[in-house]
């Protein structure tokens, strides 16, 4: 991995933080382009600079205020014939880049000034010596800095100053030390197809304005399908802006198919429907049961056992107990790995019963999906081929950049004819080509992001053996730690057992705690440990990790690796940390 | 403006055909290089491809598969002692890319090849020379290109080349003459922005893995607001997935402001609901409607004046019969900046009326929002300010980036009590920073995309004053355009008088069909020649520009205008061009 100052475009002072109080910023990549080979950085900074002057050396201490560069002007006249003069760097702005005429030479600098910028903070990522977080609390960040928006313009000096001090303050979300959420990790083949999705800058409605993805959004959700086990990848589906939309979507899709007037009568027209999931699922079932007008007393929330599964008996008999009343359920969202526990709910069993009770059976795989790329792990989500919509975060276990979530349905035609609104002016019925790839009224928005793109390059570079190599390593990764602390004094894991997903749950007991009994008063003091350990490691900067209290167990952590940057010593660092941090707690 | 070759930048074939049939992606970006400067290009290129050899100059036909460059090694130590050996570029791969030991080097040539396509693309996306889009049909698609995803790993060279076809293909939505839909342009900062927001790869919850941007948005909001005249710009917002998501929130807040207990209990223990919006408006309303359990039939339409804006007196008479059903209205959303017709609601009176009977006030100002940045044109949303809640979609009128997205509400707190579901595992109460920047809880969406970057970033770069001279161009291109064929032969408007916003709709009435008598059979006619006309348009990808049927209005052209971009002689060359393509129909 890199070191600092070992690589060829590693330079500057750590974090930048000197770069940010000082405006030198096309000093700053101008020490890049020095750094890039001794040769060729004179002769770019020249040309950066104008022929005319040429700047300090780097570590010069001058700002380079007083070099020129030619100015673009804002005419129509195409040609240009305006008369161009020199100005000073930190007079440009916005306006004299493209489109302004003239404004190539400009903005081709300016860009490339960006992305001297995002290259540096790319390779820092991954770097361990450098902080995962500069951490600040917000009154320091709003007094330190003015973030206020103004009437008047600011140059591109500053401009390039704002994205350096936005990355200093930003989670190194890549770094082999990051572990505070589901989605971790940099991958450089989703970044390139995200910075192209921006350049692209298009909608995803029709075939009319975003051909390709459009194409490889066909093609991407048919394979996600085939490897769910739809034969022949049949069916439907959509990328969407998060799980918790997705979630959103299955139960909007289930209450549909069982009554389709509910588009037009609205919930006043049902009966009262009752969907069921388990305590241990994510919160967005009852969001989106709240959104949709069904209510989240509606959602009926099944136990789990010790390691966090849904009962398939309890299941059972809460559907009962909702029919006797009258009730109509309607929807059962099981869930393929938990937030916290990374529990595998039993899906053959909870299939039995959807196929008993005619209920909509939803799996959300958002975190969980991931594993379905791998031979070794797919068994945990067997019977997922039974569902009739899933769930999928291509951007958690699978390390597609933010944001790739997408939601499957086994019959096709469904969404559309839940959403569709026939806006005639976006979804013309005479034009020229195949309309069977206008898919944009069957989604819940008008405009939609382009999230497929990244997931599909990605896969094309890594294949499906690379997704399942990545998948593999975490999850030995995660047993690593597992197979560590399970009997290391100063430990209790939250739950036994091999974990199932890269979820390892533990409490770290300080020295202090070990000889107590385990009454009220250590429940209390151990409640308040992982918050202080927390709140050190993201002063130190130096690694980071989620904790939370579940039901009747006070505050643990819950470790999660989804970063392939990540490696034993990795792990090992993280116990040495947690034990540096919290030993005199 | 850029002609062809005559920017340093400029190089390869038109639209960048020959590389993508061509594997030769790296021999084109060294091309790139040897343009760069004439003296820097060699050397550039010999870093690219190792010291030990130089690629074939410029024009070579031997695409450079031998040229040698260090390969990375995937294993776990540090500092890496893997014994390295040359190979070919075309068999470097996604795994010897960071986090790869000694990944590095080839990563930042990599990102840099990327951002070398990409540079090329924003240089031809304002080049009138080139197509706005390359139009094939899906099924030529389909068949010119295997896109299917495989169980193996391709090399980069084909990952890069990838990039290539995929922009090939794609709509430049910056070009000058893309007026397709009412978001358009490719601003440069925006762009910036973009590129940074995804090397940042995180989410919009907690201030704690996005303290920056959650900063950002907070500032940003409550600029908005001030805009808008609530006083001090105090209330509340949140950035959306797009208008349609934004329009349904607003829904969600007014429908819990009157009913609190919907959350809990759903819909079957509310009255039925009423919500009022204009004939005119974006049918995201009734999208909305059928999600949240409301129904699109409990959406009554208001009558529109000729010029498309909502009649306050049929608003009225259909409250008070909606009242005296029995039923309850809860919401009217008035529209600033219709999508068809670009029509102001006449925002005073819908308020009065609001006011009188009780009723949510939702203005969706998707596509009329920029003008508030006008003092010119900002009256016409005069009464905004008595709004309880606004959408304001800065990727329209603004020109930001896709997507950027705001709903703005008026009181405080009401997001968060509609939509919080106390997640501890996210929303830790005992953290040790200040509690109020953990803005996840108010979201409908878990995991949310950080929209706002760009959007600030723009602001900094241009100021009030930039937006405002931005929204008074494209508004100066319009009144253009309408005084130009207001009066010429062939065109006839949809609607008299001179547009309020971008919006200029008209028919154009080719020579065959001016001497026909007013009946069905021209009617019929007419109907088909704007589709004809948009098909010639994209088949010579000369120009974009959309059309749709509007009640009892055959297919008429809906110009529109965002880019800044646009010039006069754009609006000139589109005339020119509807007539040059539909003279013969």
């Amino acid at each position: 991995m890199a070191s600092p100052g070992s690589g060829f475009w590693s330079f500057g002072s750590e974090d930048g933080s000197g770069d940010s109080e000082n405006p030198g910023t096309a000093r700053a990549w101008c020490q890049v382009a020095q750094k890039f080979t001794g040769g060729i950085g004179n002769k770019l900074c020249a040309l950066l600079y104008g022929d005319a002057e040429k700047p300090a050396e780097s570590g010069g201490s001058q700002p380079p205020r007083a070099a020129a560069r030619k100015a673009a002007c804002a005419c129509d006249q195409k040609p240009c014939s305006c008369s161009k003069v020199d100005v000073n760097y930190a007079f440009l702005h916005a306006t004299d880049l493209l489109p302004a005429c003239d404004g190539e030479r400009p903005t081709l600098a300016f860009l490339q000034d960006v992305m001297n910028i995002l290259l540096q903070y790319v390779v820092k990522s991954f770097d361990r010596s450098t902080k995962v977080i500069d951490f600040h609390y917000p009154n320091e960040l709003l007094q330190e800095y003015n973030w206020e928006l103004a009437d008047q313009p600011q140059n591109l000096e500053e401009i390039l100053m704002h994205c350096q001090t936005t990355l200093k303050y930003a989670i190194k979300t890549g770094h082999p030390r990051y572990f505070n959420q589901l989605s971790t990790g940099l991958d450089m083949v989703g970044l390139a197809a995200d910075w192209l999705t921006s350049t692209a800058n298009t909608n995803m409605f029709t075939y009319e304005i975003a051909p390709v993805f459009v194409l490889l959004e066909y093609v991407t959700l048919k394979k996600m399908r085939e490897i769910i086990g739809w034969p022949g990848g049949s069916g439907d589906g959509i990328f969407s802006p998060g799980g918790a939309i997705s979630n959103m979507y299955a139960m909007m899709i289930a209450r549909f198919k069982m009554f389709p007037e509910v588009k037009e009568k609205g919930m006043a027209a049902l009966p009262r429907l009752i969907a069921f999931t388990s305590e241990h699922s994510h919160f967005s079932l009852k969001k989106g049961a709240a959104a949709l007008g069904i209510g989240t007393d509606s959602v009926i929330l099944i136990k789990c056992d010790e390691r966090g599964k849904m009962i398939p008996s309890d299941l059972e008999r809460r559907i009962l107990e909702a029919k006797q009343k009258g009730f109509v359920p309607f929807l059962v969202s099981a869930t393929a790995g938990t937030t916290v526990y990374g529990a595998f709910d039993p899906l053959l069993a909870v299939a039995d019963i959807c196929k008993k009770y005619k209920i909509w059976m939803h799996v959300d795989a958002a975190w969980g999906g991931g594993l379905l790329m791998s031979r070794k792990h797919k068994w945990k989500l067997s019977g997922v081929e039974r569902a009739n919509s899933v769930t999928w975060n291509p951007h958690k276990m699978m390390g597609v950049p933010l944001q790739c979530s997408a939601l499957l349905v086994r019959e096709e035609g469904l969404m559309q004819n839940c959403n569709q609104m026939h806006a005639s002016y976006l979804f013309q019925q005479d034009k020229h080509y195949d309309l069977s790839y206008d898919t944009g009224d069957k989604a819940l928005q008008c405009g939609r992001h382009v999230d497929v793109f990244k997931l599909w390059l990605m896969w094309r570079a890594k294949g499906t053996t690379g997704f399942e190599a990545h998948v593999d390593k975490c999850l030995e990764l995660a047993e690593y730690l597992y197979n560590i602390i399970k009997n290391r004094e100063g430990y209790e894991m939250v739950f036994d057992g091999k974990p199932q997903h890269t979820n390892v749950c533990f409490w770290y007991i300080p020295p202090s705690l070990r000889t107590l009994e385990d009454n009220e008063e250590r429940m209390s003091r151990l409640s308040k440990v992982a918050p202080v350990i927390k709140a050190r490691m993201m002063e130190y900067g130096t690694t980071m990790v989620s904790y939370q209290p579940l039901g009747d167990k006070v505050n643990f952590f819950r470790m999660v690796i989804s970063n392939p940057a990540a490696t034993h010593q990795d792990i090992d660092f993280l116990i040495e940390e947690i034990e540096r941090l919290g030993q005199d707690l």
